[in-house]
């Protein structure tokens, strides 16, 4: 494989990669360290475009995973130019740039699917792709407000989920009002206790924000309220936990 | 009330308590922000001792709320020393520092409690006290290379649960010795299926390190072993989120 060394205009473009409207724009991501980028490369839906790594890390990897009929372009790292890339505090060894997944077109009916209303931790967006994952979600649609699923702190904590789950951002209003057979779930103060419902594969689950929840618009189209009973005293439980509880009851 | 001036002491002092054996042998540790402060002013089982705060946040606050028998020093801070001794990256008007809670002694039998394996992440732990106060748990006991349950981070994240559920630190293992009639349950791959278990509100549920899951050591200790079916392909479940969904099975 071919290698380059690194260049100004190759840490600009890394760090342009930080902004969304960027990501947006060019369709890629970064990825840091040898877990999360490893994980990536097996996933059959997206592409490696360019990969900044130590002499170790390359010498490590199967040069198979480097190939392809579109090889990305390699750069080996000297000493502290990891440093000089990376988000992370404490650099790992490799920083990578993939093209966003590519899915066939979002399935909404007879499917579960999540809507979430302005989640702006990345960390808590990381962990609500994750648990989608788990229990065989296949699409988020987020408000346009909600924190970006391919910011690097996202995709990190999504542990490679990102790949298996296709996150939209649109208005979750107009996906409901385009499937009114779809019922609509949402975890309220007031609603049906969610221990007591009926095992569901066919739903919308609104979360709302982590602070203010959902919004009075969106929460006019629910048809289902529901609640996780408390039995202690916390004011509120946080939104990936209550995603995670709730979907572990509808799917049991 | 009497306000004072900052001075380099208390500056060195706050930094001090960044440090668990510092936090430990004072017995005391930092809140940031008026959010948590002003909900752990509430609390009965702890007692505010030193705040530092704007004078906007001090001529709002209901002067009762600082009162007491013991009353705190109060620091007026000037534009800017906020900044010197928050660890915050956008500190928030205020800095306190409380004494521990305190608790009546623990009891484990015919109760639910937590063990937590060396978890690690303190944000992790903050929501694990907060799923515990909202399911009514009274006691979580970590092993010794736990995160701290009073760094800020972890205090942050509770949401002001760190004054209802009383974290230890010690050996889980003998803990559980110390209650053979209690049931000890752990999340593992191959275990029945958690949403058909009894309900039940006796018992020890062990949570696992982040990545390594569960020692062998405390793996021989338990006597139901369980598992959140997975109806997807992500490899495993935040451990916060697998908390909540056990625990939402086992008290529904």
């Amino acid at each position: 494989m071919g290698k380059e060394m690194l260049v100004k205009s190759q840490v600009k473009y890394i760090q342009s990669l930080g902004q969304k409207k960027f990501r947006d724009q060019e369709g890629a991501f970064v990825a840091e360290g040898p877990k999360i980028v490893e994980e990536l490369l097996k996933a059959p839906n997206l592409r490696l475009l360019n990969i900044f790594a130590g002499a170790d890390w390359l010498a490590a990897i199967d040069p198979a995973a480097l190939a392809g009929p579109n090889p990305p372009s390699i750069t080996e790292l000297r000493k502290g130019e990891l440093e000089r890339i990376s988000t992370l505090s404490t650099p790992n060894q490799v920083l990578a740039i993939f093209s966003k997944p590519s899915f066939p077109p979002p399935v909404f009916e007879n499917l579960l699917s999540l809507l979430l209303d302005g989640i702006q931790d990345p960390g808590n967006l990381g962990t609500i792709i994750r648990i989608a994952d788990w229990f065989g979600i296949r699409q988020i649609v987020c408000t346009p407000d909600s924190a970006d699923a391919f910011s690097s702190k996202t995709v990190q904590s999504t542990m490679g989920s990102i790949t298996r789950v296709q996150v939209l951002y649109e208005d979750p209003g107009n996906i409901i009002l385009e499937h009114p057979s779809v019922p609509v779930y949402a975890a309220v103060l007031e609603g049906s206790n969610v221990y007591a419902m009926e095992r569901t594969g066919s739903g919308m689950i609104i979360i709302g924000n982590e602070s203010k929840g959902i919004g009075a618009a969106l929460l006019e189209r629910v048809t289902h309220r529901i609640t996780i009973p408390r039995t202690g005293s916390a004011e509120s439980l946080n939104a990936a936990v209550a995603t995670g509880i709730i979907l572990s009851h509808l799917v049991r």
